[in-house]
């Protein structure tokens, strides 16, 4: 059958209920042949997913990367089963071996969804909210794309989520700022079955979400039985047509059609066993085989498939009619090519007057605007202090600015990072304080485990904040970044190592930079050139590294051979074993300890006090250190 | 003047103007004096303090540790200069000299307010959110504690929030629990000044935050104008009589009376300078030197105090007439002493049967649920899999239980835990899974930096958790806990030392406690003792400790020598320099690195699988580590 043979399809004449019950008993199939897994959720939100996917959803299961697609996330990503099951539905590379390798090692159906470990799997999910807020992110892409490519972009964010989604922060965070932007084209089906893994929600939670989410300024509905699919159909149907993001809480039974354990706690994350999947089955009237999809649905769900990929196929005509260096730009974004002369821009702001390296990065921003329009981002509120200022902020009525005002909401801003890259088109930066990467850490953790380029900007870097005192003062957080698998982190000491520092977090597509830059004043290190056949090496990172080149001096004056080393990122710092290594750095010891013959750090918190006082009171100056290095 | 002496205060003949420009004028002096701080927040919400502690707050400033004290938290803790003011004015050991030294190294006003540092204060706050949080934990407390001790234990929780902090995801969650709970004695004054650092907070939030609190059960009153005392008293008079927890949303004026920043960003962060402030004051009327507290409103303050230190003679009076046994309980919690036989309970639990150290630490809570009373905690609905099963939970009708059911929840919980200790007369703790330990981070800073006591049970500590994959799977977690500052991190390996780090974890009563724990269950180790003489040191925590001794097996069967060590709190280890140390632990080898001579961990994400299958596959097998140790 090729495209143009395929009669619409009529939607009365879908087999719902074949549908339903056959991604009901797909995921129970898989968690029981894993003996392990989560049936419940997939179970009683299947109708709802069925109906998305059947009436709503638009994408072309042969091109899972269509950039105009319709995006869907499960945040509830323990119900991971139900997505694969969708998956191997409408011809995604799923197949039946895949479904029955559902939690094995090295398979394309892990625990919880794993982006890019599975064609159609559009974020890691699983760390409860944060799918909700990556799906705002992704709306938020999607109007900031639309703004630019408005022949081209126009499509929609749907998202499942549970009562753990909604009562973690970031839910807060992500949905208050969905609704002040008003993203009308983001749908939030809420799988309401009023358990999760301890018992009732009603032990820890009363809220009415619907009343909490109209505070936020979205339209809200509620489907009040879950297996209901006209229902259903109609309530997103009509949250199409408000130009508010929408919730729809739809009221399920999970574990739905397990004789015993339906509607409890116990459906939640154990396998039915198999005298109770076999019950379950009889009672829904299936005789199939186990992980058998009824040819009736293949054929119906082909014929979904191909209604998207006819879709794709009007939207690639659309997009050859396209002004050909628009059609270049949208390439080059989607791409993460980088722009010509990008180091030489970058090289431009290298001055010799000292300033703080927040500044300095300030100033790498101010050349990579007109560069890179696709360079988005903003700030938890802090946009001034960090030197994130970046031109207008986006509002609900106009998205083609490139600065976003996130608010004073740090994971928040992380996770929506994260799904603004996802979506693709766009590279992606958010500010806050590097004390307050504590906030944020779930979701940088989620960047770098889906391999997103996330640049995180992360200001005030050390005890020299000063006044505002230890709550501000980070000691711990430079080494906490650094050990995160496949996280950069980079601590410039001036100008010239800023740029270089956003050149190369720009560079990096493939996981998250974080730039870590001080509040106060530095020089520009054209100073100290490096003594002939040292003896001693000062291995230090960002404002220490002037800091080390005056201890050298000191060093220097009593017959000292020296050498000063910026070790920006430390990971390409290999210690040399003829010199006596001394590394200086205002944060925790720990990971320095051991590789250099003498760690001078911080293993205390700060105190509030004008910065330079509060680091000479804790032995931070180049008099006491050289004591320390001599003594 | 003797307390009987002092008549009682007429409210209406209160200097209410006089002692709201002086709070106004001592926090602007302040901020003025350090030329760094926050004027804006204390000016405009100079009224609704005064309101409060004027009328409404029950305390005795001579002794600012009387148990049945109301409590009163500052959560928009950059505005510290109103708190020092209100302090100074009422009597608490804030002079006119600590007021002076404002933000300066080594006083008693830093620039945000710490607990320990300045008598009155309740708690650190300045990370937002989270004095809100913590505010909704003390309230958590005093009803606990009035189900123990209802003669003594009736007090209420008063806080004062921003923006900033209604916006950060952690006031979703301690709100929502605090509506579903009902507590009703917890009182919050909203700050609405409409402005947030980067400008109007229309920006980032359109929230309708009294319909947003209506969402969560709370009852919530507006004053349209801030200044107004009047109406701000009767609103507070009308949350006293409601028994739902209350949110007050004032309008305020950010830097009122400062002519030409007030109402703007620009009064939030800076001085005023001296021109502006003399200007505001010229514009109040005011002609007192800086610093100065005029002598009506000494003398008002005085009697309010004397009123206060009346409440708590009575007080003492009913704390007298209670039964001794209950008395002796009762200061047994608050000086946080540790019962009678406490090890030899906690011994009791160590078997021969393998176990997970999870299991082995819900063993331990069953013995300590008899004999220590005071010690309540839960989880963020990981009771059951975490080993915190801890009988029934409490609910709005009844706090008389142990348990608390915090949700979905990990944020939040750690900040009530924080809010429980640091209202006293209980031992906390709290459980989830020990990857989400990045979700609490915040909280647990907050813990060491105040030096609360609080208990972290961290479970599934590895890898080996399996299935679920590497969003759940911890590998750098373990490290990232260790190097914060005052934080003690014990990972041990069976039912002996798990009992152990209970013991230690109670008498530790200036810091938290982390206790990582395994899913899997693991031998008890009376197995392996050391040879003599050894030439190989293995050196592993928790779950690592058995495989250490396997390894040490097959090391041993081709002639080495070996000693095992189990470094369950790495702090307390120190290598042997006489032999080779090699590491084993399923986490990130920094800190460990350069320790020893070999680090065997993980320095990458974990994957789905089966757990034994995924720590063969990254190498943590005896044979694989014993192949690396002997090549």
């Amino acid at each position: 059958m090729t495209l143009s043979e395929s009669a619409a399809l009529e939607v009365d004449q879908l087999p719902d209920q074949l549908a339903v019950d056959t991604l009901r008993f797909l995921a129970a199939d898989m968690v029981e042949a894993a003996n392990s897994g989560h049936p419940g959720m997939p179970m009683g939100a299947a109708p709802m997913a069925w109906t998305l996917w059947s009436r709503h959803l638009r994408h072309d299961p042969a091109d899972p990367n269509w950039p105009d697609r319709d995006r869907f996330v499960l945040s509830a990503g323990h119900g991971s089963a139900l997505l694969y099951g969708l998956l191997h539905l409408f011809g995604y590379d799923v197949t039946e071996a895949d479904l029955r390798a559902f939690r094995q090692l090295g398979s394309r159906t892990p625990g919880h969804p794993e982006f890019g470990e599975t064609p159609g799997v559009e974020c890691t999910t699983g760390p409860l909210g944060q799918g909700l807020a990556m799906a705002v992110g992704m709306a938020i892409a999607e109007r900031m794309s639309n703004a630019r490519f408005p022949q081209i972009t126009a499509h929609r964010t749907y998202a499942i989520v549970g009562d753990g989604c909604l009562m973690e922060g970031v839910s807060h965070e992500a949905a208050s700022l969905a609704g002040t932007l008003g993203l009308g084209r983001l749908i939030v089906l809420f799988d309401d079955n009023e358990i999760t893994i301890d018992g009732a929600v009603e032990r820890s939670c009363a809220d009415d979400q619907l009343a909490r989410f109209a505070a936020y300024g979205w339209h809200t509905v509620a489907v009040a039985d879950g297996t209901d699919i006209a229902a259903i159909d109609a309530a997103i149907t009509e949250a199409k047509e408000d130009d508010r993001p929408s919730l729809i809480a739809v009221r399920t039974v999970i574990g739905h059609g397990a004789p015993d354990v339906a509607g409890t706690a116990k459906a939640h994350g154990a396998p039915l066993g198999s005298d109770q999947l076999t019950r379950a089955k009889t009672q829904a009237g299936w005789t199939l085989p186990p992980f058998t999809v009824p040819e009736q649905l293949k054929q119906t769900c082909a014929n979904l498939a191909a209604q998207g990929a006819r879709e794709h196929v009007r939207w690639l005509t659309r997009f050859a009619d396209q002004d050909p260096a628009q059609a270049a730009r949208f390439h080059r974004a989607q791409a993460r090519l980088l722009p010509d002369g990008l180091r030489a821009s970058l090289r431009g702001i290298i001055g010799t007057a000292p300033r703080a390296t927040r500044q300095s990065s300030q100033a790498c921003l101010e050349v990579l605007a007109p560069i890179m329009p696709e360079l988005v981002g903003g700030s938890a509120d802090l946009a001034g202090s960090t030197g994130t200022n970046y031109g207008e902020v986006i509002t609900r009525d106009d998205f083609s600015h490139r600065a976003i005002a996130f608010g004073i909401r740090e994971f928040g801003m992380a996770a929506i990072l994260n799904g603004i890259s996802l979506h693709g088109g766009f590279r992606v930066f958010g500010s806050t304080f590097l004390v307050f990467a504590d906030y944020l850490r779930p979701a940088l953790r989620l960047s770098a485990l889906m391999r997103q380029p996330v640049i995180y900007v992360l200001t005030h870097d050390s005890v020299a904040v000063g006044e505002d005192g230890p709550t501000h003062q980070p000691v711990e957080h430079i080494e906490s970044l650094r050990i995160i698998p496949n996280v950069t982190v980079v601590r410039p000491a001036d100008d010239a190592e800023t740029a270089q520092a956003w050149e190369a977090a720009l560079e990096r597509t493939y996981g998250p930079t974080v730039l870590v830059l001080s509040r106060q004043s530095l020089p520009q290190l054209t100073i100290g050139s490096s003594d002939a056949n040292p003896t001693i090496e000062l291995v230090a990172t960002g404002s220490e590294v002037a800091l080390a080149h005056e201890v050298a001096k000191l060093l220097r004056a009593t017959g000292d051979r020296v050498r000063v080393t910026s070790a920006q990122d430390r990971t390409r710092f290999t210690p040399d074993p003829t010199v006596t290594t001394v590394s200086i750095e205002a944060g925790v010891t720990a990971g320095w300890e051991g590789t250099v013959d003498l760690a001078i750090g911080l293993d205390e918190f700060g105190h509030s006090g004008p910065g330079a006082e509060v680091l000479a009171h804790l032995g931070f100056t180049a008099e006491a250190i050289a004591r320390r290095i001599q003594g």
